[in-house]
């Protein structure tokens, strides 16, 4: 499988919903397989929070894939032999995008807290200036889970030209108050921890010393990303050995697994960032500026697909079976169709039960 | 209604489970009714995470009730009329009961971490103790919801003899990694905190400045006690009319009621109370020292009623219907039974949806 990772600059203005202005930023994003000749082999897959462009195949001296690498490649669902695929990294990311850590032009130092809020809208119309300036003005599909499909629906309704599939995957329209509650012991947990500093924490110093309140902040995201029935099989009541029961810090297994991955987080992800992607994903809302769903909805010209997962409890399948009812009922039931995934594994199940919907997605995408 | 608030000292040693001693301590409780004459109306009532031996009726001067007054009071579900209410409040707790701030003898000063990890069963223990003491050696029925109902069913394994009926509400016999988790952000947000200063505190302090790291915590068990739909139902997706969409820092209305009650909860709880009970919480299994939950159940010779709520997402139904069947399936059918309460407001429907409940309540306690 071909890969390329490659940054574009844009001096223009980036307008963002919000009034503000980015200018100048980049946009990095990596490509798999290859464009053919009347680019109509186009596929985008749109990252989640914590994501990047990184979407597939392994770098060198890495551990890890990318973190849909068992989705997209050669002979898998979204099958590189046949499709070009682009992963772009959000603005607002923390992984060569422009973010809250990059230079605020003219100046060398970076923005922190003076960074835009920024909304999907936003993160998608950067990625379609991107596409414009590759000469792509087409796609084949738009695909993405959580955040990320939200900006495949966002794609949908903003751009109903653009692509002939559109995939969401564990997501929703509008984001409920029950998710932002977890957005919000996630984020409070981070700005209340002094070494966040208001936004001013030395970058490379947190990594040695740690950030606690993101990782208390990463670890609040994890229950909501699991389910009870995927904690129950992964840890039980196991207890550390190590640690005695009667230990006032004594800790469960599934203490430990928070503990590590909570501390971990701070050594992979920006602390901005987490505060601007959480900001966008809970004033997302795909009726703002149009009087209902069904208004928004109305929009769509090409096919919606939702795929929802039975357990998942940050985004709850009612939540997408909402838009296919809501797309049947303005007449648009041949665009529409709604897979719900019988899975334990909560919300994480579209990064790592592959095998229940990955075939899923191969029909859609091959569907004439 | 005749209340009464008591407070007994005890100097014999409190034997505890992990092999510590507790002494000397002290357990304040408050009764409502009257006592017959041949001591057959008592009904013990055991207080959650939160609570205390304030039950029902309102101090002077105080806005609020005690914590079940809908329940508990005259011509009510627990009729005081009929019925002598004992409500103690648990050791390791705030209200007045022994507790890690309390002075560890024969210092004045507060134990703080030095202070025992302690059980769900030295809390019935000590119960157990008072009530020896005040001269009451069987009781009509114990109650309880949340940790309430842990003691109940604590009751009915470690005391078979005492009560004639328990009732759980909205419990478990063994807390899940998933219920855990959630404990652990909490715990974790507040021993990161530095005002927290590794238990020394200053009690004082911490109320006029504060502790973020407290309130994170608290934010984040309103999560686990309430539900998608009670969340929907009371915020919606309602913006803070002041704050601005795009403020990084704006508010939805479901952020400002977390914010409200996260930082209300150090002026009436104690930080140091809120890490043993979680612990005590956290480590509560009725299958310690029993081979299985077969085993600890053969052990109860009386009535378990089992009172689950649909939509409790921190101890789910299927547990307590797991007692239920278990009971069933040792032969135990005639004494136990199990009543799933259709509810969308989570966890806290055994503080609200009363209405739902109560008759369920009035009965099992009139049954012959």
């Amino acid at each position: 499988m071909k890969i390329t990772t490659n940054i574009e600059k844009f001096t223009n203005p980036l307008y963002l919903e919000s009034g503000r202005i980015l200018e100048p930023y980049e946009l990095i994003y990596e490509t798999y397989g290859e464009l053919n000749s009347d680019k109509s082999n186009v596929i985008v897959v749109c990252h989640a929070l914590t994501g990047s462009h990184h979407a597939s195949g392994t770098y060198e001296g890495d551990r890890k894939s990318g973190w849909w690498d068992a989705v997209v490649g050669e002979g898998k669902a979204i099958n590189t032999d046949e499709f070009f695929v682009i992963c772009v990294n959000i603005i607002g990311s923390c992984f060569g995008s422009t973010g809250p850590m990059s230079p605020r032009y003219p100046s060398s130092k970076p923005y922190r807290l003076k960074f835009p809020v920024i909304t999907i809208s936003d993160i998608v119309k950067a990625q379609i200036i991107l596409f414009d300036r590759l000469g792509i003005h087409h796609a084949h599909a738009v695909i993405g889970g959580s955040m990320g499909g939200m900006q495949a629906l966002c794609f949908a309704i903003e751009y109903p030209n653009f692509a002939k599939k559109h995939i969401m995957l564990a997501s929703t329209y509008a984001t409920s108050p029950w998710a932002i509650a977890f957005n919000k012991v996630a984020r409070e947990a981070l700005v209340k921890d002094p070494s966040f500093k208001n936004g001013l924490y030395d970058p490379v110093e947190i990594k040695e010393s740690g950030l606690f309140g993101l990782a208390t902040g990463r670890m609040c995201g994890y229950i909501s990303y699991l389910s009870p029935d995927s904690m129950e099989k992964k840890f039980g009541r196991n207890y550390v050995q190590t640690d005695g029961l009667y230990e006032l810090f004594g800790r469960f297994e599934v203490e430990r697994y928070l503990d590590y991955n909570g501390l971990n987080f701070v050594n992979w992800f920006d602390p901005l960032s987490f505060l601007y992607i959480t900001k966008a994903i809970n004033i997302f809302d795909a009726r703002r500026n149009f009087d209902s769903l069904e208004d928004s909805l109305s929009r769509v010209k090409s096919e919606l697909s939702l795929i929802s997962f039975s357990n998942d409890l940050l985004f709850l399948p009612k939540e997408m079976l909402e838009i296919h009812q809501t797309m049947c009922k303005i007449g648009k039931e041949n665009f529409t169709r709604y897979i719900e995934i019988k899975s334990d594994y909560g919300h994480d199940a579209f990064l790592v039960e592959i095998d229940k919907f990955a075939h899923h997605i191969k029909n859609i995408l091959e569907e004439k």
